[in-house]
């Protein structure tokens, strides 16, 4: 049987997006300041417009520190309590999180069921926020309803991290995914590029009803001169939410939709494609025509995002082409997410030196 | 929008009652005594009805210095692991306990969905209490039956903490609510008040079906000398279950029963008021005379109580009322959890100088 | 009231097989030997097939410390994540691992909810394995399904422990019943033992359809020197699956099926018995005849096993008989866990030396 040779062999890394050398040649393209991170320290992360492009940059140049040196982590988060609050249901985003600040030395609390929950009784988004003030340090959030975060927000003394708030937003995923592209070309954070060193991306989806889509596009008009297009393949006529593409385009971000991909693809740098748009309670899958697989006219150093779990949209016979970025994004989630927890928590300190 | 502004600002402690003063104050009006604590070492803490006033007293004192004294804590639990057991499910009382074990420096195994259980599939208790004995050093257990932890007590080698057994009793609550009263006026632990210098008590529910009230009413009878009278307000002809009131008598406390809350609100120190009481399976809410709001004729000084979740008895528009110590009462229930804690697993010389 | 004389009492060990002179009489039957426990490196444990009889012994000795000396834990797995992925529900085993990892001081995230899973939305396993590679060190996967997790092996970078995959086996189960039966007899391990000091095994159960029988019988064929017969008792015809008892024969096991438990019970040394036995996604009980009681012909010093839970296959009142092994058997698998999970994690140096 295949599986007895593969239980003779000792486990190793099985490609170069997983080593050390992409994430240390990241940080060492990026002058250390500590300052920007500094002003996280108890600070509520809700929406990516939070954030500017030093404090982006200098996250990245932590979680690439972290990422390549293992034994930078003193465990600075020792006797923190993580609230890790899923009121909708995502194994892998949770277990992201809650990787993050373990590899961190914090203590966790998981709230994975959310018919056992006050919430589910009528308690108070205000009331929760109460509890949760008394129990731990930090809270992770990820709820259904777009406004829930933010009803929790007077009422909190603790900070709180959205980890996908409805159709809303989803910050750090979208933190990840520039982490991966800034991974793979560390001078495209160099602001002077010509119009030729600059990437096309495409992204595949719904920008008014995919968090993951709304939050990316956010943090991409923060670092608009890397950025030749922005490409917004959908087979929807009015993809946007009210107001979203003006405030884009007020950001010096270049914007087009587009609806074929296949037409597409042949000038794109870096592909995004999602699962699934929301449209109220209900999901829609993407159209058959949006799909990614070996047989897709990409360009040959292109890479593939994805944010995962994926259905029939991207094919699995992409995993083992050079295309595959999806998974190298999916592992440095978590260190982007330490680099931010470590901020927030004002521990930053025993990793960088402060003034 | 509101929420951005809140975003920009440094999140800080909203009021006194969550500041180290008060507790601090509670720690210097008792004498330190290790010894009522050392008794408890390696015990279950199955009733309100074990502990005697000398060894509250101590608990409330270590609780204060926890509370009020953050560097004390060395993580005297680190290497023991806590059974957090609710067949019941509550985040709230789940969380409180699993913070104070987290913050002891413990690590937690919780079960929290009670379908998935040996429980579910007709396992014994004894069987359920063998199991717990070989994987942690202490239980946390909550059960809807009243017999359920007495039936585990035969087979157990570890301790176990009753965190609510249908509707008997659920101590740590109840030592949670004094906790709060002393550190509202250190001075009522004094054995030698003067009538005029003792306080009444309002108890919004129905002792006989209640167990936070059922454990508050035992352990107030504890400190008689500090309450003038308690006065149960409920709508129900015989509020006590069998032999209730009889006891409490003999213990010394004061007791009376009346319908009207408006009559007597003027009249009372302290409110408690709980959210439902339980018939059976099923549960009731207090009926719609018996709530608080801005609009009751309460004392000036008089603090509420109550042991949350909240129902519409308790109008949020007290929140920001000098009469709001149900929140103080949430925050200090972890620190009486950690003192209580502390001393069951043995640890309590950790923390105090021991004979 | 019985319960209150027992809230007096101290909590102490209840019997022998809890003790620490058993274990530590095993240890030091054996010679320390390292290097079959650093071929455990970082590999896979999915079948009882994969470990010979030198191994199995330096884990029943390494456990046996772990169980004798507590002081022996230095926390050799600080910093390192263990992902507990009970896709099929089981509190007792995951406690059981769960306690273990916490033992030696590393961190967890537990998957315990099937229904909020990604498996549960028709991801693949391929693509869970890939996400558990980025966010734990060790997985412990529970799954009802025989296959799932031989389809996982491609795909992980990280180690994972077979916990029960549907009928198919149960490892480290199996681990923890031999190691109980060497607690009982450390002399077991002398491969020259002559016919009359070898022992007769009785198994009640079906090893075609019961997991932790399959794993069992591979384990004792590994230590044919100690066994002069494995006894099957059962009520079915045929009760191996396709091939399991010739390759059992052909390790050397002396093997013969029974119908009748009173007639084998006389003459067996231990007595393995288990509850249900699984036939598609259902089970059926032992039949009726199939019990063991106070009333059964057992030996005066023969040993009952059972994995646990009970069902009314095994009365209670042989629980406070020296015929119970199963509680002893219980406490055991924490510290067989231990052992295998420190090797496996490659921090089996920080407990022996090694060359």
């Amino acid at each position: 049987m295949n599986w007895e040779s593969q239980l003779q062999k000792p486990l190793s890394p099985k490609d170069g997006t997983a080593g050390i050398e992409r994430p240390r040649a990241l940080a060492e393209q990026i002058s250390e300041d500590p300052n920007p991170l500094l002003t996280l320290s108890n600070r509520h992360v809700v929406s990516a417009r939070q954030f500017d492009r030093d404090t982006l940059t200098q996250l990245f140049r932590l979680a690439a520190q972290y990422e390549s040196t293992p034994a930078l982590m003193h465990l600075p988060l020792q006797g923190k309590i993580l609230i890790s609050a899923f009121y909708e249901p995502s194994t892998r985003t949770r277990l992201s999180f809650e990787s993050a600040w373990h590899r961190l030395g914090g203590d966790i609390m998981s709230i994975t069921d959310p018919k056992s929950t006050g919430m589910a009784k009528g308690e108070s988004l205000a009331d929760i926020a109460e509890m949760f003030n008394n129990y731990g340090d930090v809270i992770v959030l990820r709820n259904n309803q777009n406004d829930s975060v933010y009803e929790m927000l007077d009422a909190l003394r603790i900070p709180i991290v959205n980890a996908g708030n409805g159709i809303d937003e989803h910050p750090t995923q979208a933190m990840a995914d520039l982490y991966t592209i800034f991974k793979w070309h560390p001078n495209l954070l160099d602001t002077s590029l010509a119009e030729a060193e600059r990437i096309r991306i495409g992204i595949i989806g719904v920008p008014g009803r995919m968090r993951t889509v709304r939050s990316l596009l956010i943090l991409l008009s923060k670092f608009a001169s890397a950025i030749s297009e922005v490409v917004i393949i959908s087979d929807e006529d009015q993809p946007f939410s009210e107001g979203q593409e003006t405030e884009l385009l007020a950001a010096g971000l270049s914007i087009r939709v587009a609806r074929s991909l296949n037409t597409e693809l042949p000038a794109l740098d870096v592909v995004y494609i999602n699962a699934i748009a929301w449209v109220g309670d209900s999901f829609e899958a993407m159209g058959s025509e949006l799909r990614l697989s070996q047989r897709s006219p990409l360009k040959p150093d292109a890479i593939i995002l994805h944010p995962l779990a994926r259905g029939e949209e991207l094919s699995t016979d992409l995993d083992n082409t050079p295309h595959n970025w999806y998974f190298a994004q999916a592992r440095g989630a978590v260190f982007i997410r330490m680099a931010l927890l470590t901020c927030i928590v004002r521990r930053i300190s025993e990793v960088m030196d402060t003034p």
